[in-house]
């Protein structure tokens, strides 16, 4: 089962709902909110969000982790792009 | 010794210098990188340029913290700002 939600530039709260469903509907013990770039601020406040409001901390943050990859642009140049993987999971 | 760096909308390579500083001149065996709301992606971005480009891997993630705080803004409506603080640490 996918239980990865990858943050872009969708509205908000279909990120929000993706989360709190995957815990809900689904029973997913965890879910990865997955983001690179400018999205990464999107993912913490999805994680936020979810965790805080909506699941009224009967989840929480488990892991966090940052990491970058590089790859050639269109105009064949080397760049770097930040990654965020931020693990939701249900408080035992 | 203050070792946190906040990062807000100075130029780029100024936040970068800051840790590496840390690190280099002053000889701090960790470096906590702050930042709120939009500037969270650009402190992943700090923490990776220096982390990887000019820290060469000396010094890597240690630990990194998520959380949101509640306030009231000028119109005295509640609103939530997410706020990241990654820790950066010399290898042993």
């Amino acid at each position: 089962m996918d239980n990865n939600i990858f943050i872009g530039n969708k509205p908000f709260m279909n990120y929000v709902t993706g989360v709190v469903m995957q815990f809900t509907t689904k029973n997913s013990p965890e879910v990865v909110i997955k983001a690179r770039g400018k999205f990464i601020s999107r993912a913490v406040d999805v994680a936020e969000v979810s965790a805080k409001r909506f699941l009224d901390n009967t989840v929480s943050v488990k892991d966090i982790k940052i990491d970058s990859e590089g790859f050639q642009n269109k105009e064949g140049r080397d760049v770097r792009v930040s990654i965020i993987e931020i693990t939701l999971g249900k408080n035992q």
